[in-house]
């Protein structure tokens, strides 16, 4: 297994050059070859369990929380009746398990291409695959592409939880597949997806951003902060296709008691806000 | 060299244990035991020319923006007319350099411990030693603390740019070092320090507030994303003898043709807000 070296998991990535983030191996406690990609679950020394796919971390116990609740909570919040929700992969649970707290929603549909990732968060990930449990969920195994085309007109929000821009999740940051979801949305509706790093992929967030604002009246980018991916952030692109919709004031506002209910650790309605304050050398690219 | 391997420098320190960042290599271009830290200079592969203090990355050409120009504004444009600067540490010139873009900077002290770091910095590092250009500068090599004990009441900011709180900047980090900044300041007077990373070390941040609101009316911590440090963050805490002080809201506002004229890539007045917004988590222990 060339990706632990020395008691180390070192996550080198054509994706982010010359930099890798590393962490010390308590103990690799499942390793596969799936259809579709390499999964790797170890215990790390000081951040819990960690799940790899492909080389390429994809939680933590420790931070998994911030990308999580954020990825929920940006697009659910800025929606004024999200009752019906669709997740494009997301298969360690742990978006699922923000989503179905959420007050307004009914039913949540999730559509993961690799059932063994789900297998695996279930029997290693419990924290993460508590989401499973809820009984708003149904289940979907299979090609989001496919899914969509066949459900029109559907869901209230759509999240995209997925890994990076190759492999199996290469097709989910083109045009074609924001021109998809936008079929599947209701009117009003909004999609959110992962959006990669700031710091790293700004050109790739531009090129998203411009085809999305063909797509969709009202786009806007925002990120948080999370150590184990890459360079200490990851981003959200967010769409809406009700013009009134301004993602930086949310219209669902979790009071302090609401946060402290949900048992949220990253999320709250101040955070919601400054998640679209970009530094400069960003906000320069991204709003023109 | 034992930081390097295989062509990667690694950043393995028990301040975060059971991770590391690591950068590829291209060239070591300085190594040397100062008399108070081990200096490394290397130009990476993919973040430019890297410094490194007794393991630990300083700054780096590709990110180090992020950091110099937050410890800057933060205080200075939080103060009405800040214009006497004093900088404890900061050798590498970074900090010098975007203080004295400030308009309302009449004059920088800066007290640095190692003059190595500044030789070093000045050879191999030309975008942060601009800085030391500026003759609103006045240096001095020596201790921070014995400066201050001759200082008194003399400054309307003190902006400490130091390495993390094991070797020669331990002492920064303690109750004595926040009272003798206090009172080399002038009435009214604002502290900004390197206050570390929320994500590794918030019982740190936590202990520091508490000592630091028994010394001053107002006491914020805010943060910035840069990829190179520990977890991608870096923190700063600030203090303010002006009881009027609200760090969020900044009275110095800087245009967006004033950013621009500066060339800041990361500062701006909304970034200047949303920094002190800080994830749930961390905001439930700092407020109390």
């Amino acid at each position: 297994m060339d990706l632990i070296q020395n008691g180390w998991f070192s996550e080198i990535n054509e994706l982010w050059p010359g930099q890798a983030m590393s962490l010390a191996v308590e103990k690799v406690l499942h390793h596969e070859k799936s259809k579709y990609q390499d999964i790797l679950l170890f215990e790390s020394k000081s951040y819990g369990r960690v799940l790899v796919l492909d080389g390429v971390i994809q939680t933590t116990d420790r931070d998994e929380h911030s990308y999580q609740e954020m990825i929920t909570f940006l697009p659910l919040n800025s929606h004024p009746n999200p009752q019906k929700v669709l997740l494009i992969g997301g298969g360690d649970g742990g978006v699922v398990r923000e989503i179905v707290k959420h007050p307004a929603v009914q039913s949540v549909v999730q559509c993961e291409i690799d059932e063994k990732v789900i297998e695996v968060s279930k029997k290693y990930l419990p924290n993460l695959a508590e989401g499973y449990k809820s009984d708003k969920l149904t289940q979907h195994i299979g090609d989001g592409f496919e899914f969509m085309r066949k459900h029109k007109g559907e869901f209230d929000v759509i999240i995209t939880d997925s890994s990076d821009p190759v492999g199996p999740a290469e097709s989910l940051f083109q045009r074609s597949y924001y021109d998809l979801m936008k079929s599947a949305l209701k009117p009003g509706g909004i999609v959110c997806t992962q959006g990669e790093c700031l710091w790293l992929h700004l050109k790739l967030i531009k090129e998203m951003q411009d085809f999305c604002r063909e797509l969709y009246p009202v786009v806007s980018y925002g990120f948080t902060t999370i150590p184990t991916y890459p360079s200490g952030q990851i981003g959200f692109m967010l769409c809406s296709l009700n013009p009134d919709t301004s993602f930086k004031e949310p219209v669902y506002k979790f009071s302090e008691a609401d946060v402290e209910k949900m048992g949220l650790k990253y999320y709250n309605t101040d955070v919601h806000r400054a998640a679209f304050i970009l530094p400069q050398f960003a906000s320069k690219v991204l709003r023109s």
